[in-house]
């Protein structure tokens, strides 16, 4: 099998190619800035890197370059595009409505859209994604896998807000959670890793991305993620502030006259670690300033794992216990400063870390367990994987599916 | 002395008198629903029950009715009202201003005036209070107790929300924390029946009544709580949501229509108990249905639970561990549901709940452990009383400044 993956953002498209049969053509690329000036392309695998310029505008010029690159000449991991199997598509929401990944067909498409109420920044643009990936891969399974589907298993009491009941009912006001493939795939992997099965674990899953949110998994299933209605709550993040008092947003528009709009730009893209630092929502850069003696930037890291560290404590709280803790994602892998601080204070939850093993786990690709050899707690660093997660669920539903026509025939 | 502890509310007056000498002087009172027809006053004490109809209106009009009360032939508590010795106001926002209990001056009164877009609810009414009582006891020191005050001790990264820096601090945008004297008097209660210090316990104190809210209480200094900027964040309250995703309200705002007052009209009159369950803000109505087979009324419960469950959870982690739990209020004193709900899964972190010991501790005066004896983590219910710790701190201000006066005298 040969699958694609397509992550498809408003001025961007990222795409993996999987080949089951040999995974040295695996391939990623992406294309940037999608209608501006001078968009490029680049691809990387082990055939080479390819780098082309994108010369027709909007996601239709990207997708014909991706063809191109796909099937290069020399740093090509494909003879034509039409060897591909099967497509799968990243989808951010799927409200209540799909609580699993679905072969997509003109209804789902048409039901992807009708959640964009609850996603505007994103259902429409994967739609795009959608519409262009079965133009031009008219013959195969397309896939859809959702961000949100990882937690359609969450009891009422953890995604119930305090609103009164008509607006879950009526609105689909709840909390959906997001980062699903992700938590998922680092579950696993960890599982796999310590030679225990998922289901007899409880795992707390921190994916700490520019993007980030937390998730307790209770012997495999999602029953509670720090990410709500929207990818804004929970933790502090990039440029997101995460959980707020709603007090502050009907302050900030009594006292300053400020637009739901502009107060909605603040929370989402000049907030979290750019906001307190007032240095930058780069983790590195933070962290850079930090031990260099700013104030403002140590502040900020010092929030930013206090949270973590708060989260973490919940979700013991809310398992009744915990076997297994992992971090993931860029300043999950790659931070030992921000995993020691966020495990700060923990061993009475049983968590011990390895300050040595804990330095040493930084930015590879391998699984490291950083816990100390006697914490009853496990602690891990986990590479994420979301592509692969998501490749996995398009393949799985697709043999479903073929299962499922199969046994129709009959 | 006697005390007068005085707490004013937009359409309430309610007060307490303290006698140092005589405690079976203490005397509450209300008065409710001023400037409706037919207002009453109702006031207790061992010396009996006064019931009076106010007959002037305003606030002016329930301190008349008050000092007669207090004054009453035969089931007052005081000869006359010039036998009071100092007046403790309950003011509920002190901002970065006020950390601590004050003597009010014109300043103090203009200061805690210029916090009201803070608490626009409170401040000015308790500033109308404050007025109302210089005025008939202008010989007598008043001191103002803050709500806040006992939050001053939070750690930046516990009171910084993830917002752009400024927004502190011009803006004064953080984390305050309200029901401090309720908090520290607990806490402190509870130490004292432990006969253990304040200052060598980790405690977590849940006030839970119709405002409810979370505290943790590291040697004695408040490091974190669940109320916010406003009244209105953490816990889910009798008809306030609590914790809720700021998206939701731009949400509202785009495909509803709905206008800002709107929505904190509904965040915090519509919602909690009241909005989940569909019946009440009460929770004794709410438990009433739950056991009925109410299956919102339940949804609604357990929402409760499992959110205080999760405070605990993430304050044990913030504290590095945890010695004592403390529930309070109308549903933390009343319902041992609640409390047992709230705890479950918890013995991962040392917290044992004696089933019996919890289901005898309901509505009494008195202070019970209710853990099991082997429980490494001590379970109090502790019957609070805000009035008392604001007429202690009434009468330490009052003192400090006697001897201040007196030092700068020399
Ligand atoms: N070695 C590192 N140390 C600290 N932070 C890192 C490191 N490598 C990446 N990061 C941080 O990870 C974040 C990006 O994470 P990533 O998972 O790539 O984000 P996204 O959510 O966009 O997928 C940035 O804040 C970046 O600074
Ligand atoms: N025995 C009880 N069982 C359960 N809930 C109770 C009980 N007694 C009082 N309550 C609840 O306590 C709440 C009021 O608490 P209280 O501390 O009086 O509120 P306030 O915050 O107004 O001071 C109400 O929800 C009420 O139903």
């Amino acid at each position: 099998e040969r699958i694609l993956v397509i992550n498809c953002g408003s001025s961007s498209l990222k795409y993996t190619l999987f080949d089951t049969e040999r995974p040295e053509n695996t391939a990623h690329g992406h294309v940037e800035r999608i209608d501006a000036e001078g968009t490029k392309l680049v691809q990387t695998s082990a055939r080479g890197r390819v780098e082309s310029d994108v010369k027709e505008r909007g996601h239709a010029g990207a997708f014909k370059s991706m063809l191109a690159a796909l099937a290069h000449e020399s740093h090509g991991v494909l003879k034509s595009s039409s060897d591909i199997t099967a497509v799968g598509h990243r989808v951010v929401h799927g409200g209540e409505k799909f609580t699993n990944a679905v072969v997509i067909d003109d209804q789902v498409v048409a039901e992807i859209e009708a959640l964009a109420p609850l996603a505007p920044l994103h259902n429409p643009v994967n739609v795009l994604g959608i519409r262009e990936a079965r133009r031009v891969f008219p013959k195969v399974p397309h896939v859809a896998v959702f961000d949100t589907a990882f937690h359609a298993t969450l009891p009422s009491h953890a995604y119930l807000y305090g609103l009164p009941y008509s607006y879950y009912e009526e609105k689909g006001v709840r909390r959906y959670g997001f980062h699903g493939s992700s938590h998922s795939y680092v579950a696993l992997a960890a599982a796999q890793h310590l030679r225990r099965r998922a289901r007899e674990l409880r795992v707390i899953s921190c994916h700490l991305g520019n993007g980030a949110s937390i998730c307790a998994i209770d012997h495999g299933r999602s029953v509670d993620t720090s990410m709500g209605f929207t990818p804004g709550e929970g933790l502090i993040m990039g440029t997101r502030c995460g959980d707020l008092d709603a007090g502050v947003t009907s302050f900030l528009e009594r006292t300053e006259g400020m637009a739901s709009k502009l107060i909605d730009d603040l929370l989402n893209k000049k907030s979290g670690l750019l906001g307190l630092s007032g240095i930058s929502g780069d983790m590195r850069e933070v962290e850079k300033a930090a031990d260099a003696g700013d104030a403002r930037a140590l502040t900020a890291l010092k929030t930013f794992c206090y949270r973590v560290r708060k989260y973490i404590g919940s979700y013991v709280a809310a398992m009744g216990g915990l076997d297994v803790v992992i971090f993931t994602a860029g300043i999950g892998q790659g931070s030992a400063g921000v995993r020691a601080s966020a495990l700060q204070g923990l061993a009475c939850m049983g968590i011990k870390i390895d300050e040595g093993k804990n330095r040493l786990a930084t930015g590879g690709k391998e699984i490291s367990i950083i816990s100390a050899d006697d914490s009853p707690v496990k602690v891990l660093v986990v590479p994420t994987d979301e592509e692969r997660m998501i490749a996995r669920e398009t393949l799985r539903v697709k043999s479903r599916d073929v299962l499922v026509s199969a046994s129709e025939a009959c």
